[in-house]
């Protein structure tokens, strides 16, 4: 996606809640300054890697003098789009749904939580972090007079397409889908992250095996 | 983390998921052969990409022939320790734990429930996905007579690392860890994976910003 017209890359731009995080940490410590080399090292990315990534974002620091940290973590994360204060709904009150509206990093990272929708009459009217649970069949109305800015998908993967049709269609700009099937839309007004929770089981098992291996010689 | 001797960066490590899901979809449709270029066409990485990621791990085509799926999946499921069956545990059995406990993916890419632990009185002996769920006090006999591979961590950040420590003085291989606290250890044969479901929130919201400054200028 691009960045003040140029191109940044995907992988780049996956780094940069890595870099926020990390930065947020240093804060808390009361860390006023960090050099790229040590940044570097905590980060296990090299130093000339991290000057890399920032140059597409026009830079932020001064060789030699390192980053100012507050300065870097408001700039990355005005970067993220984190202080525009972005309305989410969540489409799905199954543990899933429920475990991210209950999820406290979600709002420090300056996300609303606006909305909670399920189909279940078990579930609707339930009270989830403070939101009450709302019918499906209220989701257009919500949506003409509350215009959330993202929704986080947690329906069963039969669901998807309908429910994103339907967001779309009322003018939702981002979907965080959870749901294990693609979302088609030609609308290309609309950003779509696809989460896989299994990505990191996978990449741990990897790790399991090459670490039996070398034990094993 | 090293494949046969070599260095194997974290970026190609991390596609490897990424590729080996989409093999299966590819399966799923009877699809026998893809060319390099059919599947970065459908992947969204260049073909070069493609081919220098697979080269890490010894090839696997044959130039101007293309990939044999069925194959590639295979191997790749390989790489990834799938066929290992894997033991995974899942310790805290809240909204999140219970979603994961229940998460079909999990156990189609090979990996095998065998245990879920909590410590309030309000959850344990409750079945999920036909697991009764044990009390903490239960880990460490559980352990010894089961020897899982895996714990997945879905326990509040501040009792993360004493639940580390007793998963890793019991053997486990690898900590899958969703609560947002550093894990520390010494032991370097255990292999840790830190999930943080807000960076793919902060990843959308960056799209979005995009997209929202491209529509305005």
């Amino acid at each position: 996606m691009n960045y003040n017209g140029k191109t940044v890359p995907t992988v780049v731009i996956k780094r940069l809640p890595r870099y926020y995080r990390y930065l947020g940490e240093l804060l808390k410590q009361d860390i006023v300054r960090i050099s790229s080399e040590a940044l570097s090292r905590k980060m296990n990315v090299t130093a000339s890697q991290i000057r890399q990534d920032f140059n597409y974002f026009g830079g932020f620091g001064q060789q030699g003098y390192g980053y100012n940290i507050e300065h870097l973590y408001q700039t990355i994360g005005d970067i993220l789009g984190l202080n525009e204060g972005y309305r989410t709904i969540i489409v799905g009150a199954g543990n899933l749904g429920r475990a991210l509206a209950n999820h406290t990093t979600f709002a420090k990272r300056g996300f609303v939580l606006a909305g909670i929708f399920d189909t279940s009459e078990e579930v609707i009217g339930r009270v989830i972090n403070g939101i009450t649970v709302m019918p499906m069949t209220e989701l257009e109305n919500f949506m003409r007079e509350s215009t959330p800015d993202i929704a986080i998908l947690t329906v069963p993967k039969h669901a998807v397409q309908a429910v994103a049709d339907r967001l779309i269609e009322g003018g939702i700009k981002g979907l965080l889908n959870f749901s294990y099937a693609e979302i088609d839309t030609e609308d290309k007004t609309v950003a779509i992250e696809n989460v896989h929770l299994s990505d990191s089981l996978m990449t741990l098992s990897y790790d399991i095996k090459r670490m039996s291996e070398e034990a094993e010689g």
